[in-house]
Parts: structure tokens; sequence; C-alpha cells
């Protein structure tokens, strides 16, 4: 069932769709398929699962199936509509012979080995091809529109952990701060969790992956919470540590040392600076205070439709930073079966340095709860 | 860094490493990298991210990097572990050459185009090949531990719905509903949803894949429920419709067609059994009741520690029942504009027939609150 609308995108998408198909012909790529689902909103709206794009110089096709019938109506009336009965990739493959399409891009990222054969099968006599990362690229550095997703998620994040913070008493555990945490987060209008929170009390803020258990929280505890919220499907990413009467004095020593190298390392950030040195900025701060092998991660990583997109700000990375990025600066100092501390903010690079997104404070006083 | 550690696996991984190893044997396969990230939670107790496990004769490897370092330590200590400070690909190619294997089994529905050419450069001499689907086989079948898992998953689920349908008032909106729901999971232990929550009000139940929003809900609202826990890495998965106050007509009358073709279906779930032949019970029946063109979705799916999993229970799948197998069973009646009506159960597949795991009713009665 194949549908051809007539209702115009908006401008947004519209001016989207116009830059992905100039990048396709600089690159002489007539048909792209795009199979990596965030895409799919970010030049379509559509915000549908299990589903492909395929963008033509003359179309946007939606290769979906009746489960999102309606959500089409709603998000792309303006696209190109087939829904499939079969396996999606017989229905790629129907489209691009119908188009008589020679070639087509994949995106050789986000296309499993299985489902690139199945594909190629099914679209013979059309070719695949390993498209260059277009939308990757356009995704790299912030529109409008982007933005004032990305501040709205990071209010919503920023909102509810204060609810939260307010309500911390000794005796709760991990467990129920977090609930109430992502419970703040989506009575104000986040659709999840941009990724598992994380709420660790004291030794379980050592894993920066900790996971939020049964533990409680005490008088003296420093708790770690790592969090975002996802507004309009755009995701934040933060993390604060909150104390609950009194700061440990290891904790306050090392608070001091990962504050100094966040701010450091944000004062660092302008267009033109290459990731590892921002990167370096942090860490020589961390290693100078003798806690270099404590700071075992990179320093961040881009932020937008994904909660971890490019670029990596790490000391793998010399890509450079442009005007539109926004990127977590996440510095961290972890003390095994002590305790540890990350501050993290999310950051815009702007013409001539940056601005932070995030509100927050982070001075240790106002760390303090109760 | 690679670290040889001492200590043995619990009874339950050992049996499960057992099993994965003779499967390899049978097919000539002596090294298997699983980069499937709930495999490795499967097959090692392994919760990390963005890491691989190879499974060789001898041994079974994480390929992790220091974020994880200490989640290894506790989940399993038995394992030999290799941390990355660069690429996970090159890692992997530099145990394979350690190990000099020949080659490796890689796993083609989980391994991106990119991903697959970066480890077969990094591993070279070793030869990338097609591992048959060892462990997507042995999780078809619940085990104890698994059961025990979604048991609780299931649980978890049911009473946070209980209460959250007893906090339901008229004005309260379906992002407000979820919300609860959501907490109400959170706080019994629930590490996430299972999935995005769906509360869809009135017309909104129309679409399968409704995100909640600000709708409100009033006196007579039908409002669907799809949400599931997860627990221990296991995902639970259910739908319920609940009225406020009084039920509408339209409503009530695809209610009582959905409620029989569920339960005829489950009746009819036993070993041998094809899939699409226990999707035509409950489709059939809905046919006849006129409303075959307003269920487009097949009739479920299978459940552990993905949300969707193998076996489809589906038209396009004639695949048998076995015993073990645990699946959702969840026929649906949409009608556009109006509204919707879906009852999901998960079901475990056992000698002779079936046992339904999830235990809230769905009478339409006791659908009714307030």
């Amino acid at each position: 069932m194949v549908k051809k609308r007539t209702r115009k995108p908006s401008a947004v998408i519209a001016e989207r769709i116009h830059r992905c198909r100039a990048e396709m012909a600089k690159n002489k790529l007539w048909a792209y398929l795009l199979t990596n689902r965030p895409d799919h909103y970010y030049l379509a709206g559509f915000s549908g699962e299990d589903s492909a794009l395929l963008v033509t110089r003359k179309a946007v096709w939606v290769i979906s199936d009746g489960r999102f019938e309606e959500s089409i109506r709603k998000e792309c009336p303006w696209a190109t509509v087939t829904l499939r009965k079969g396996q999606l990739a017989a229905e790629i493959g129907m489209v691009c012979k119908r188009l008589r399409l020679k070639a087509v891009g994949v995106q050789t990222d986000h296309l499993s080995i299985d489902e690139h054969a199945a594909i190629r099968k099914a679209a013979k006599p059309t070719r695949l091809v390993k498209a260059p990362p277009i939308v990757n690229t356009m995704r790299l550095c912030k529109d409008q529109a982007d933005l004032r997703a990305l501040a709205e998620a990071i209010r919503v994040a920023e909102e509810a952990f204060k609810a939260t913070r307010r309500s911390i008493r000794a005796g709760q555990t991990e467990q129920e701060i977090a609930a109430r945490l992502e419970y703040e987060m989506a009575r104000r209008g986040s659709t999840g969790p941009a990724f598992p929170s994380i709420v660790a009390e004291g030794p379980n803020a050592a894993l920066p992956h900790a996971v939020p258990g049964r533990r409680k929280v005490r008088r003296g505890s420093a708790i770690l919470f790592d969090w975002g919220a996802t507004v309009g499907f755009y995701r934040s990413d933060l993390t604060r540590v909150a104390f609950v009467g009194t700061i440990p004095p290891k904790i306050r020593k090392i608070y001091d040392v990962v504050l100094q190298a966040q701010v450091k390392a944000i004062e660092a950030i302008r267009p033109g600076e290459r990731m590892c040195d921002i990167d370096a900025v942090a860490r020589e701060h961390i290693a100078q205070a003798g806690y270099g092998k404590q700071f075992g991660h990179g320093l961040g990583h881009g932020l937008g439709l994904d909660v971890h997109e490019p670029p990596a700000l790490s000391w793998r990375s010399d890509q450079k930073l442009q005007q539109g990025m926004v990127v977590t600066v996440e510095p961290g100092i972890y003390l095994p079966g002590v305790g540890g501390v990350r501050i993290e903010d999310d950051v815009l690079v702007t013409a001539k340095g940056c601005k932070v997104l995030s509100h927050l404070r982070k001075d240790i006083a106002s760390a303090v709860v109760r």
C-alpha cells in the first residue's frame, strides 16, 4: 500500500531535507536509505520504530508498518508512505525496484550484516553502497530547533533534580531516590530517562556506571546523580553530587579538584580547538592533583537525539570543535571503596567560545542538602 | 591489561556456558564473539555496555573498559578480562591474535557493517565467520533462573499497575498517569520501563504505539495501558484497559471480542503448535466479529532479556512452540478516531499446554475504576 501525500513539511524539516539532498548531490548519491532511528526524527519528524526512510531527489519515503500509520499521518503527512505486511528488507527492496534505483547509499554504521544481506537480496538489481555520513555530519552542529529541544530537556532534568533533592531523607534507598527523580522528570514532560539514571551512595559512586540499588543514604552520605530527561526526543545529561548534612573530607578534596578541572575545561572550549586538547586541560589538572589514574574515562561526548553522539570529547580524538556542537563536560575522580565525584554540564560551542546550557549550581556549599 | 581470575561462576552461568560450548563444538566453532549486550548478561552475568564477550574452549573473555572494572569484579570475577584504552574492535583483534585463533564466529545480526570491517582488520589473520545462532536458540526456551526473573518483572509491573489504577482521577493527563506508573514500578525495584510506557486515552488508544501526552482523562474515558518493568535485566510486557466510571458502548463491544480472541489463543497454546496457527485462532475470531482489518499487528512475541525477542507469534512464522518459550499474547482492535482495545498477558509454554504468568484480572467489570 503506497500513499502519496500532498501537505508540506515544516520549515525546519524542509531545510534539513534540502541540506541533505545538497550533500547527496555533492556525493553523486541519488538515493539514501536511513536505518538509524533518530535520523528518522531528525530528517522527517517521524518517531516510529522498525521503519526506514529513503530520501530521493523527488521524495522522502517512509517505509513502515500499520502500527505507525496514525503517527505518520500526524508527524509527516507530506511523505510518501508504504506500509509493509512482510519483512522490512523486502519492502525496502520493493521500493528500490519500483524506483529503478541503480544504487542506494546505506548507513553501514547502523545496518547489521544480516539486514544488509537481506536488503541487498531484495533490492536487486539495485546496488547497496556505503553512504558518506551525511546526516551524522548534519547532526554534529545543532540548529535552532535542536537547541530549543535540548534546552527543554535540560530544564526538565534540572527542575526534577531540584524537586528530588528537596525530598532526600536519611533511610531512603538509591532506588527510591532514582524512582522519585524519574517521576519528577516524567511529570514535567520527559518521555523517559535519557539513559538509566545513576543514583549512587558512598562507595557506589566509585562505579562510573552504578545501578541504583537498596543501599540507603544516611547523614554524611555523598550521593552521585547522573541523569537526563528526554523531551521531544532530545536528551539531556547532567551529573551532580549531593551531600546529606555533612561533607566527607576525602570527597571534599576530590570535589574541589574535579570542579576546577571542569571549569577550566569549559573555559577552554571554543571553535577550532581539538577535542584531545580540551580533554587534556581537565586531565592535567586532575593528574597534577595526584588523581590521574582515578579519571579513567573521556571528558565528554556530543548530545542531542542520542545521549552519546559524535563528537567524542576525548584524548582519542583530534577532531576540532565547531560552532553549534553541544558536548557534555564531565570529569570525575573515583576512589574504589570510598566514593567518587563527577560534575557534568551540557555546553554549546558558540562563535567565539561557549555557553553552558545547564544552570544547576555546582559550588560545594550548594551541594549540601538538609 | 589482562587479568585472569580464579573464582568459579554460579551454577546457572556454568551450565549456560557448558551448553554454549557443546553447541560450539557441534558446529566446529572454537571461538564465539558475542556483541549483543543481553547475551553478555545471559552467558556471563555481565551488565556493562560497549563491551564484547569471547567464548573459547578454555576461557570466557570480557573485553571491556575501565568504567566497568568494578562491575566485572562483582558480576563475573571468574572471567578473563581485558580493559581497552582504545577502540573495542582493536582490543578484540588483539585478543584474537594473542590466542592465535584461526577463525572466530560473529553475531551477524548484532554487528554493523562498520564494526565488522574494523574487527576483521584488527584481528587479521583471524577470519570472521558467521556464527550459528547458538545463544539466540538457547534463549528461546527459558530455564528456571530466567523464569524466576520474569516472574519478578511481571509481579512488579502488576503491583505498580494496581497502585496506579487506584490513583486515577478525572483531569489527570496521560503523561501524569504514565509518570506515576513508572514511579510505582521503580519504587518496587524496576531499573527502568521495559519499553516506553503507553497510557492512551480515548482515540489515542487507536494508535498501537501511542506516546503519553497532555490529553486528559475524564469520566467515561477508556485508557489503554501497555507497560512493563525491568527487574534483574528481565522484562515484562502487559496491556490492560481501564474505564473511568463508565464503559463507552463501542469500546465495550470490541473489548468482548478482543478478550475472547485472547482467551481462545491462550487455550490453543501447547508445544508443537505452529506460531501462525495460534495467531490465526485470535485473528479468525476477530475477523468473524467483523474487525479483521482493525487488527493489524502480530499476536505476540517472545519475552525475556529483550522485550521483543524470538519467537514471533505471528502469521508470518511457521516455527513451532516449544516447552519453555515465553510469549506475549496481545490481540487488539483499533478504531481510528474512536479508541482501541488490546489485552496482553505473558504466557509460558509448558510440557502439555501453557501457564499464564501474569495475574491481573481482565473481565470487563474489573476494568472499571472509581
